[in-house]
């Protein structure tokens, strides 16, 4: 997925600031994501057997779907929806669909 | 994915023993995809926008399920194959597919 | 994906109602997924080849993706966004990213 | 996913032989598929909520998944395995990986 592909509004940061324990919440899941894909490394310098890597594998991609579909539900019920009520949410639902779309493949 | 629900053959390591070179292709790979799960750490500390950090999540899982289709594909090629020319396969096969049918999921 | 798991919102129809125009083109996509669906039926008694079988089964999962698709940005757009604006959005939105969710399995 | 992208071997049957009650096993699957993409039509042409004919869309792909796993492991299972096991399995299981590498898009 291209940013170019996906990306229409012109925004830097979250429409509705983030809180400091939500930074807090997916901060501490990528941390244990960066631990996991570590975790992985090791699992190949051991020679483990490929099933075993690829469960673990699987595992990680569960743990990235999480954090991005919390990610996604937040900014929909957030920035999509104030946008929305500001008046200006047609770009931003286009986005979301993009994302989606994108998300889906 | 649990690893009690897919593994059914009793092994520890590849079947076909990893190559050095097949190793060190892996761990590159696998560093690479530690650094971007950083980056998207980084995104988030720099309160970035969240499709912003929902496309390099993407990329992150498209970078996983290319790891991991290339060393599925490896083990089917290799592993399955060979423990079916040996007489063995049925478990193999068996577990191959449970692996594909989580994936899919 | 079950009813009772996804649905929210307590509507029988779509909050804007489809055209013709909007009836017929899904109509029209659907009459030819069910001509793909009996397609399958006469290639399995045809005894036709596992992978052209598959091959074919995966051409209709797409057609079926793409009106899914179209339906659900058609929602989102139309539906979801009207809610949001005359203030009772907040139900369709937790329920466009339960489809979502489901979606995504 | 295109036949041409996708098929290696140069089949025109299973490998195995379907027995008839494996071919009454997937007719009858299918026939209820076609029965649901005609319900399908139906919600349409009643007008109803979009969300409960996308809950639908999802219970025909989950469907269809179905048929597609179940045709698949038996093609690996049986196809597959027979085919290395006489010594030519090599361009089967490029087919058989092609396959899944589509179905995983």
């Amino acid at each position: 997925m291209d940013q170019k592909d996906v990306k229409i509004v012109n925004q830097d940061e979250p429409v509705v600031p983030r809180t400091n324990s939500e930074k807090e919440g997916i901060s501490n899941r990528l941390k244990r994501i960066e631990g996991q894909v570590r975790g992985l490394q090791k699992m190949v310098e051991e020679d483990r057997y490929c099933v075993d890597v690829l469960v673990q594998i699987s595992a990680v991609q569960a743990a990235l779907d999480k954090v991005g579909y919390q990610m996604l539900e937040r900014h929909a019920k957030m920035c999509v929806t104030n946008a929305v009520k500001e008046g200006n949410g047609d770009e931003y639902m286009d986005e979301l669909m993009k994302v989606i779309k994108q998300y889906s493949k």
